[in-house]
């Protein structure tokens, strides 16, 4: 029998528990405090000796922190002799420096990966990676969740939508919600000056007039890239638009931003922690990841 | 011929260009930032291929923001093609927790270090890590700079002075002081209670009366330990009380709390960013590093 156990954070807790249920496993939340001159603290007060853990941390900002409280943790597991080590994280922060785009940067996602590998993360389970190249750096046994097509299903949508992806990298994201609802796909290139970090976008010869499009994507940051490819569809004479994003940062002002673009509604998960909002329908997706850990864990 | 490169924080540029300029190497600074998220980037913008790179990162709060910019600093490096890794920790964080006290608990500086040689960093070297057994950590060759008998001189003290460690762990810390000053050294013993926080000290016969008390630590965090230790010492009649302590991480009231138990002078290294203060002499310790590196690089 495995045991659950979650960082600190709420949203641990939450997933966390939502995952033990499911799995019908044992679940216990670590003791977590922040000392005076700002070190963090945790303690795992249950036993977890010789027994497989599946460790639940969620990384919404401040990201460093929940990283750092991680590292912490899994020390701490394997100081208490745990057995294997999972690592359950809903979304995994710095997925997106997969690789170098200008001389002297850092392969992000590497240092975190390696790191947790090193530290004894044996196992590691997120969903939508952002890229297969960002897991290709985790030197252990990797799942990566695909979410959309089953939040696409769960939000209503069928075959007579356009599923779009706003971005030339989200192709593969746009086809597979589109097989799934058996509708048709097509993409905007975003082009990012890696330099200047400024965006534009081309369309193409897409045509959404008198359709209701659906723009698919991993990450909504501060809605820039979703509220630009909507606005655009939108001018082009797409009926309605509305997206679906795996993770919402819920950075300040981003969920307005969309909106303000036309969007009639935004589907996520709870991967992140999230707001209570009318246009927001937020889809639990801990199913699937139970599903995906009932295939390991006895 | 090595190169010295700092993280993207004001104080790493200083304590870098310091010992680049007595080492008389190369420097360079990197270019961070971070993105609307909270991710970090950082970017090395000089050529180290093939080059020795002694890194400088410090450390003050949020420690986690920069630990986390330096595991993705030594990515970068690595992936550059540099020679051998050394880093340059002023103050070494998650240091006190260099053991497990209550079950469950992780040994936190060991997952730092652990993390910090797994990205390739092969040789470290810190101002007073707290213990060497925080130090014994970390599977490369590491340096513990002492700085405090050099601090010490440099305060103008002399054989007259009874130094002081207002905790037992610090004992030879007190005694190393005492040493070069040719001065007499003694303790007060401070207990902790690990759950509760609450600390109590117990001076035993210490008898300070019509002496000038030194005490001497490794860190002012909130100043409680330090602004105990003096009262007792002025209760029990000692003429006067000072403090040396190696890192002052200047938490907001901290040095107002040891200068308002009567302490007259606080004498501090610039292992950490300090404040303008009348009663705070700030020592720089780089030459004691620039010392040391200079007899393992050419």
């Amino acid at each position: 029998m495995a045991i659950v156990v979650s960082g600190s954070r709420a949203h641990s807790r939450l997933l966390g528990e939502l995952l033990a249920s499911r799995l019908n496993l044992r679940f216990t939340v670590v003791e977590g405090k922040r000392f005076p001159d700002g070190e963090l603290y945790v303690r795992v007060t249950s036993s977890v000796k010789g027994e497989d853990v599946i460790v639940v941390q969620s990384m919404e900002p401040p990201q460093n922190d929940a990283l750092v409280e991680l590292m912490l943790l899994v020390d701490a597991l394997v100081e208490a002799g745990a057995g294997d080590i999972t690592l359950f994280a809903p979304y995994l922060p710095y997925a997106r420096q997969d690789r170098v785009f200008l001389a002297g940067e850092p392969v992000s996602v590497r240092a975190i990966l390696k790191t947790l590998h090193g530290l004894g993360v044996r196992r590691l389970i997120v969903v939508e990676a952002h890229s297969e190249r960002a897991l290709s750096h985790f030197p252990g046994y990797v799942v990566n969740v695909n979410p959309l097509p089953y939040m696409a299903k769960l939000s209503g949508l069928g075959g007579d939508v356009l599923v779009v992806s706003p971005d030339l990298g989200g192709i593969s994201r746009a086809r597979g919600v589109a097989e799934a609802l058996g509708a048709r796909s097509s993409y905007i290139a975003k082009v990012r000056d890696r330099v200047t970090g400024v965006i534009s976008m081309d369309a193409g010869s897409l045509d959404p007039r008198g359709l209701d499009v659906v723009v698919v994507d991993d990450i909504l940051s501060t809605g820039g890239t979703l509220a630009e490819a909507s606005r655009i569809l939108l001018e082009r004479g797409a009926r309605s638009v509305q997206v679906i994003v795996v993770h919402n940062l819920n950075l300040p002002g981003a969920l307005e931003r969309v909106l303000g673009a036309g969007v009639s509604r935004i589907t996520t998960s709870n991967t992140l922690p999230q707001p209570d909002h009318q246009a927001l329908k937020v889809i639990d997706v801990t199913p699937l990841v139970a599903g995906e850990i009932a295939r390991w864990v006895s």
